[in-house]
């Protein structure tokens, strides 16, 4: 079969005949655009995936044509449709589609540097990089996921404000790759139970992968699996384009989350390579362009457009003007403090009140200095911040009541009830944490959700996607250490302190007690610009912090919690659950001659952006060095140096009672005050 | 409804009536035990899951007592069936079992010392701590995906050493939150991919999840959802022997996986508690202990068991023997070349033959001093591996190219072949590390598989239990680093190794030429207690190590790769790709009058096993002290203390072809001289 044959034969189903010819060539060409495009871009870039894009570019032309709504020229219009390309490989699709539908920032020249240094076309799609990329994709699963979060977000946002202010659908664009990772279960199986009706995947069901035909490895019945799950699925020839349009006609009256598998030929248009898997992941190469050119009937040189192609793009591109007029005046008719309310919140602005409220609860505590696990005082403050922000949307992947995620009043969100502010996730870490990516990308929500912190590796991917977005995704993330006992080694974090501190971008914060708590769920909601993750204890610890403080001291990272009246000789930094063994450490040190000095230490990330003389002043020059944190040692020389005294953990933990394993461990204030004044017998300080 | 009318309720099914009287009433009391240890532990615990072991204590009594081939006293039978606990929280149902069915190391004393500092009887099951258990669980969907790997180890050696020899069941009991987790989906599709008949799982249908019931969060039809990928479905009244017997010998004989859903009562017997989510995690209290002993017709004391129902379950547990003894004699039978064969492959000990080989393909290396990127010097190594070393089963997660795991002449494993020794794990990360714990866990096979490093994240909570069950399982992550190039950030790892390094217990080694790969894999392979993670190459680098040694230097984690002839005043450390620039920057260090020392460093947790003596001379004492990595600096404070320079990463990487990204992140010979030689002109060392 040559390629215009196969190009052809796709066009002898009689649903297509039934398109006036010049329309569906009118298709054909615009179609075709989106691969030339890739094909050349690819080329030029020595690099890239030009499979997908010549694949799925009907598909992707018949719902920019036909469906989505957006204006290319108010690319931020709150109430646009979101489309998510999953399959993120295929990035130059996106790229072309917003280069020929009218986008700015994506010019020609940037498509000619796809892939170089500083292009905005980068790739994998880069959320930030251009207007019009609604999201980073390239890790398999993660937009499907993350489009769960946006659907849920307009379904919120319209029981809040209403359908005249937010009525949209989200569309993606998946690939068998999506579909093979465990995290489209999450998220498939979420949809479904919340029934997402205006969520849309069009399955780019070409049938390779990487290794070649997707059988080498999977014989799944897709359609069966997304209707266990709910779902109004059908199958269609993607490059068909009245099957295409009346299947997505028929999904969006479904009331149910939808899957239309499109049944596509990678690489469609290069005559040798299509429906291989080498076409996947490299450049056609010259030859086979050309070949490409010829069969799709394209004569254009690279990267050119011919006119009447370009303007239909950039009339596709403006189609939804009017409808966004509609809105603005829909919007502008609402009561004054509505619409400032919906303005502020799609700013992602913080309300002014919230100073207050956290003045407030902190001189509550301050007078009451509770003992309470940092999981119980986190419920407090969520308490205190969800009654002032209608725009957090909490919840937990199954433990909402060991979490402490669901603060008082707060009503779950239902299928059919989406005015609650609380999800209950299931056991789907992944998903939570893909779905908050989408809440938070969507705009309007301030997205927090809740696991054990050793299941953070269970999100880890979408975590890293929080701070590679830059958005403002909160982890709340409890039962932090060997002190949630008996459980044991699988469910005890020893290294994700560190794995996690490791990371770019995320601000990993381990608040003492209550007070450090709130500061640290302020911080987190203050920074706009990148994900926070609170680790909190299971056990109950007490107050360290008993004066209010106006300042925010945990903004600082670190700082001095107890000083000596004389010049110390040891200073002992520490986190969470074991700044009171530090605490009770200085008081015998104290005791011993030697003025310990203690610096509570909520999180690295901040510590690392005070200005250089206060982190001089916090890391002080006592010879004698401590450091504990009931985790691996690694990143803490960055505070005692390479011969300080770390108490921790050496190793996985133990099932036992917290108390037991703390003693077994060594994590005690004797350890710490012998290890301490051994120093100064051994000369050593 | 009383507990004790919900019991007879189960019993009112026409099924169960067809059994004779006695035997059922002997069936309910043997379940009764497994019930009345799991309450009585988890009271004296005061902590514990008493809800799955009530819930499930009727399919676990039929499935031991009927059908599980094993024999208490010889519970490495290599040949034994194995039985899953994905469901890990309910661990109490297998101490019991292993208790009752007179398993040596879960002695009466254990089992009242559940979840105490020391015991074998964990929180969750942990494997080694006693015989019988076969995989460590409790972090959800693991011990499934295990278990696929287990079936996956039985047909691939049934087809090596034949049926007479291996020719076992896998069984799993999962919970409502298995089957969430996005991990089972991978596992389910594989496991129906790959028709692997004998994998039988029996989910513990009980509608409850520990927020609530489980329609708070999921409406999947499970049923549906496995047919979907090819598994043999069925349903049954979990508290019905006859049924569930029925279900099992039915499924033994599907040519597909089978799933049987078992409609149970969680917490079955407790009557104010059974069916809710109260029962799931905690003790059910003094009172309703009492109440259920009413409930269930038991009137033992704690801990008690009625003389004739001990006597039931130690007759079961030595049911497989006679079993057993017919497989001695079929092994004894066999030609004493394979016998020894598979005696040395169960044992897990390496060939004599594989010194020879390494050391000839090190010879061969000394001579070509190739310039390949890591990655294709690990195929290389492979291929000198897989020849020798037969137990080798390797894969990849659909990017089999990529990684270059799959070697010379080596089959993939398909539905109707199992000989084969590639699997072709398709998209699925976190399935592929699981089913190789199976692997590595039913014995007789050592599992390597491929993905890109940055990934890892994807199959983290696999990586960590290989740590934690010290499991020869080596992954083999390539694309490490921004040397991959134009994919961008999302495929580029920065943080990857430092929050690898940060887990106990896994060797993550960054080899920097085709000698040092070879090194690794030996490593990886002589190290038989813990799995190794390779850091691997994309690019191409030079042979740095250009002579034979017959000692392998990886294996001491770090070495001198090149001194000065006269005294160094810095020191070099470097990994991997950037080993390269250390040498160059040696050069003109040397030609600067400011000779260097360049260390290799392909391991972090080999160095710090070497001798303190042997560290010292590695870490030198050499003022100006630079460390190279194209990652975060966590950790390397070890080698150059908090004031060395570090040439490395501080951020997200982006999207540009390698040299360019190079430069661009100042990851630069010039960058690493001007550092170190500023450091002399500043006075600072």
């Amino acid at each position: 079969m040559t390629p215009a044959n196969s190009a052809a034969s796709a066009s002898r189903a009689p649903a297509v005949q039934d398109v006036a010819d010049a329309e569906l060539q009118k298709h054909r060409n615009m179609a075709n655009a989106l691969r030339a495009l890739a094909m050349d871009a690819v080329q030029q870039a020595k690099s890239g995936h030009p499979g997908l894009p010549m694949g799925a570019a009907d598909i992707a032309t018949v719902l920019f044509t036909q469906f989505l709504k957006f204006d290319a020229t108010a690319p931020d219009w709150p109430d646009r449709d979101r489309f998510v390309l999953s399959a993120g490989h295929g990035s130059m699709l996106l790229y072309g589609l917003l280069h020929l539908l009218g986008y700015e920032d994506i010019t020609i020249d940037e498509i000619k540097r796809f892939r170089q240094l500083g292009s905005r076309t980068a790739g994998h799609p880069e959320y930030g990089a251009a207007a019009g990329i609604e999201t980073t994709t390239g890790p398999l699963g993660q937009g499907l996921a993350n489009a769960v979060g946006m659907a849920m977000a307009e379904r919120h946002l319209a029981a809040t404000f209403g359908k005249d202010a937010v009525d949209h659908y989200t569309y993606v664009l998946a690939g068998d790759g999506c579909l093979m990772e465990g995290i489209s279960q999450e998220a498939i199986a979420l949809a479904g139970h919340l029934k997402l009706s205006k969520l849309i995947v069009l399955f780019d069901d070409n049938g390779i992968s990487i290794d070649g035909p997707v059988d080498l490895a999977d014989s799944t019945d897709q359609l069966k699996r997304f209707e266990a799950s709910g779902w109004h699925v059908t199958r269609v020839d993607g490059h068909d384009p009245s099957a295409i349009a009346a299947a997505i006609a028929a999904a969006r009256e479904a009331p149910e989350p939808a899957l239309i598998a499109c049944r596509t030929v990678i690489g469609y248009g290069a005559p040798n390579k299509q429906g291989t898997a080498g076409v996947h992941g490299a450049p056609l190469g010259a030859e086979e362009i050309a070949a490409a050119r010829g069969a799709l009937g394209w004569s254009e040189d690279a990267f050119d457009i011919p006119c009447e192609v370009r303007d239909a793009w950039r009339i596709a591109g403006i189609r939804g003007c009017k409808k966004r007029k509609a809105w603005e005046g829909r919007i502008a008719a609402l009561d004054p403090e509505t619409r400032a309310e919906f303005d502020r919140r799609m700013r992602g602005d913080l309300p002014a009140r919230l100073d207050q409220a956290f003045a407030a609860y902190k001189m509550a505590l301050a007078k009451e200095a509770p003992a309470l696990a940092t999981r119980a005082s986190s419920q407090n403050a969520l308490d205190v911040i969800n009654e002032v922000l209608p725009e957090t949307i909490g919840g937990s992947a199954d433990l909402t009541g060991s979490n402490n995620t669901r603060s008082r009043d707060m009503a779950a969100i239902t299928p059919d009830d989406f005015s609650g502010r609380f999800v209950h996730y299931g056991v789907r870490e992944h998903g939570m944490a893909a779905a908050m990516n989408g809440l938070a990308l969507h705009g309007g929500i301030i997205p927090y959700g809740g696991t054990f912190l050793v299941f953070s590796d269970y999100c880890r991917p979408s975590i890293r996607l929080s701070a590679l977005m830059h958005q403002r995704v909160i982890y709340v993330m409890t039962h932090d250490s060997i002190g949630l006992g008996e459980d044991g080694p699988t469910h005890q974090p020893v290294e994700h302190l560190a794995s996690l501190r490791a990371m770019p971008n995320l601000m990993v914060m381990r608040p003492a007690d209550a007070m450090e708590t709130a500061e640290c769920w302020e911080a987190a909601l203050r920074t706009g610009d990148r994900p926070s993750l609170l680790a909190l204890t299971r056990q109950k610890v007490p107050a360290v912090r008993r004066e209010f403080s106006a300042d925010n001291l945990c903004m600082r990272g670190a700082y001095d919690l107890a000083v000596p009246e004389r010049e110390s000789d040891v200073v002992i930094f520490a986190t969470g659950s074991e700044v009171e063994i530090a605490l009770e450490a200085k008081a015998k040190l104290d005791a011993a001659g030697h003025p310990a000095r203690v610096v509570s230490v909520p999180c690295f990330e901040l510590f690392d952006e005070q200005s250089p003389d206060y982190q001089a002043s916090v890391l002080g020059t006592e010879p004698v060095r401590v450091a504990i944190e009931a985790a691996v040692s690694m990143g803490w020389e960055r505070f005692i140096g390479t011969d300080g005294i770390f108490i921790g953990m050496h190793g996985f933990g133990a099932s036992a009672p917290a108390a037991d394993l703390y003693r077994h461990f060594g994590i005690t204030t004797d350890a710490v005050v012998t290890a301490a004044l051994a120093r100064f017998t051994e000369g050593g300080a």
